[in-house]
């Protein structure tokens, strides 16, 4: 069996051949949200496919009515020790606005930063670079001698899009991914140099809705005054939204928020989170969310409500004298603690469809939803894994919540009872979702280690 | 000289070629709002010039800081008669949404209906058709012998994005434009059998106004909750522009707004309007102006606040979890009576601003903007033109006021001092500023013949 030893040494000496092989797997361009992009996910699954199959796992891609699943496993060689499964997803998010792109953003590249070299690129830090990690570390253990223990993994290609196809994958596959434990590299490190193990996530509802006025475009001069326009309705039903004090005012909304257990809340203000330069950093300096909730609440334990898009009549240049028959907009919300989903989408629809004037209609689309998940706080994975953490980073890692969601770790629960382990690599600057996302190289080359570490933990 | 018999026996045996020639400039996609079809707007105005060069004006295309006018004019029999300015606009609105249109905007085409032939493509009413009406009126008097009283004519390209070289160009021009009264064909007729003078017309004030945030997009569930989102910040100033009883809430909007003279409202009200039946047209039903007001007080004599045009964050397919950094709207104010366009867009920047929470940012552009304008109700000229409408339709002409805006009827006022006469043979279901714009063969034809009677009888 493969030493530690030999596996972080080869892992340092193959820094260049992962770059290339990141690289090859960013420059495919798997957007999920857009069905011309389709193509490129199938290429990504394809191509995950070979690299499992090289590096020793038995692999295949998997069909779903949506994007392929990709599906691997490899023995290891203690047969104790706990079988893991791995998850990451090949897609990525639109890469619009492009003009905000400095590069092109599916021709990778390495960037001179004075905190050490970043590597650039649409989904180089979310998924495709922190799931590389793993793979690394998987092909590191394999040129030394064999895995610790049995490992599966399973990639998918909807994450951006909410995960349609997984609950259905996991119950029709639960024999086949049923593990110990599953492994998630979708979060990220509490700052450069200390780690973190995410125990709290938010869950999401995503609802569309477009309210239709009239049944054409109409002349505002011919027709203002005496005919609704929709964006007037939108607009009036999104600012009902909050409250004065930044709470959220649909019915039932807060049910299954719970205030935060106090030796949690203690360890949170340990962290010394500074609200302020974390806003800063973005060109903004107040906390704008529910009054008298500090920063860290407002971004993981507190649920929200946010506007992801909106759009109406004539928005091209210049001025257009236009009364819409349509306007829509795309309306999100965090979930936390035992919130429910469906109820959440119901009361939406409920409180839209009651701000309705006279010949107005609202048509809904559910963009996908899930609930929030907490990882129990005490237990001997989160101490294995804390203590291979701090032997690669030289730091405690820091035991934290996540203000994003990841669908699917409330899925393993669901369908297959498993607890999820959420370690990443990604920093606070790495722009995901947005133009001239990174991942630091440092993230991807110490986050190769840092699996190969907790992997032998595992295997002892 | 010619007799009006000749006339419009002329106009009556030309109706093949006059068509051809209000397809070539219905072909000509001179759209004023979008830079690159700036070519276009050139093209239509030289094409004017030599239709104006064929029937005897002396005519030139005069350059402005934006699109060009063309000016022309021709000498008349009766040196006693007033000279008389005609006034139309050769740009068009913009052709999207392009799906909409059953064949394509700058292809017209004539169309079987069961009220008669109709001309089908953007512009085809507002106002390429309105215009060329009047010039095949002067085309038919060059050809009987020459016209009766001294015309000139003005064709800009800029009305539908607010005349913004307008007011300059007749400030410089004076001399040359300054005539006895100014002739418009811009405005509608009150049925299809039923002509119409208009002798009010709103105002309009446009802005747009863009929110900004953070200084990049943001991952909703990374910083939501606690980054400002600038589409709610939007929605709510939106949404706070009216009342619950349908009023403009913009401090000082109503000052300058008058309620209608006795007289005129009942006039008005023996219209006979059917503003079910008007909203029912387009899919509505119910007034939706300020409570307690007729539909054609809502259109016609109340001022109006309404958004053109709204977007923000990921409006494509499917979902984006984005908190976006900007969003934007286009909003307009219709006016009426002394209402100042200047103060109410002060007005409305103060009032964004109030709305303005920690850390966002608004930003302004002015598109445009012009004051109400009401033509004296008794006069010789009304007398003349009310008369000749009859003699051509069989219905006395109705007086009435139009929701629309015509900016340089205000103009001419303010800078030459000239009244306008607003004569207009476009119907209600011509879908202006809509996709499949139409005008109507018989309001192409008849609006000809009523041009060559009111310019007669003015030449009397």
């Amino acid at each position: 069996m493969a030493t530690l030893e030999n596996v972080l040494a080869t892992i340092d000496a193959n820094q260049g051949a992962a770059l290339d092989r990141l690289f090859a797997l960013v420059s495919i361009p798997s957007i999920s949200a857009i069905p011309g992009h389709f193509p490129d996910c199938e290429q990504a699954a394809d191509w995950l496919v070979a690299q499992l199959q090289e590096i020793g796992f038995e692999a295949r891609k998997a069909p779903t009515k949506g994007r392929p699943m990709v599906v691997g496993s490899a023995k290891g060689k203690n047969r104790d020790a706990p079988h893991v499964l791995f998850y990451g997803h090949y897609d990525v998010q639109p890469a619009d606005p492009l003009e905000l792109w400095k590069t092109p953003p599916f021709e990778p590249r390495l960037e001179d930063h004075p905190n050490g070299e970043r590597i650039v690129g649409r989904g180089a830090a979310d998924d495709k670079g922190q799931l590389m990690t793993f793979l690394e570390a998987c092909r590191a253990y394999r040129a030394a001698g064999g895995l610790p223990c049995h490992v599966s993994v399973l990639f998918e290609g909807e994450e951006e899009t909410g995960s349609p196809s997984l609950p259905a994958f996991l119950a029709e596959n639960a024999k086949t991914l049923k593990s110990d434990l599953l492994l998630v590299c979708d979060t990220s490190m509490w700052d450069a140099k200390t780690p973190a193990i995410t125990t709290m996530l938010r869950g999401l509802v995503m609802e569309e809705v477009i309210i239709h006025a009239a049944n054409r475009d109409l002349h505002s001069g011919l027709y203002g005054g005496a005919a609704i326009n929709p964006i007037r309705v939108l607009s009036r039903v999104l600012a009902d939204l909050h409250d004065a004090h930044g709470a959220v005012t649909l019915p039932g909304f807060y049910e299954g928020v719970e205030e935060l257990p106090e030796d949690v809340a203690q360890q949170w203000r340990e962290l010394g989170f500074d609200g302020e330069a974390f806003l800063g950093d973005v060109g903004l300096s107040v906390p704008a969310g529910e009054k008298g909730r500090s920063a860290l609440e407002m971004l993981w334990s507190r649920p929200t409500c946010d506007v992801n898009g909106i759009i109406g009549g004539y928005t091209g240049e210049g001025a257009k004298t236009v009364l819409p028959a349509i306007a829509s907009a795309k309306v999100s919300f965090r979930l936390v603690g035992k919130q429910n989903p469906e109820r959440i989408a119901q009361s939406f629809r409920a409180f839209v469809k009651q701000r309705l004037p006279a010949d107005v209609k609202a048509e809904f689309r559910s963009l996908g939803g899930s609930p929030a998940f907490t990882l129990p706080m005490r237990g001997e994975v989160l101490k294995l894994a804390r203590r291979a953490l701090e032997a690669e980073w030289g730091k405690p890692a820091a035991i934290v919540g996540s203000g994003g969601s990841i669908p699917i770790v409330g899925a393993f629960k669901r369908e297959l009872g498993m607890d999820a382990l959420m370690v990443g690599f990604s920093l606070a600057d790495d722009a995901i979702h947005s133009p001239n996302e990174k991942y630091d190289r440092a993230s991807f080359h110490k986050g190769a280690r840092s699996w190969a570490r907790i992997l032998a933990a595992f295997g002892q």
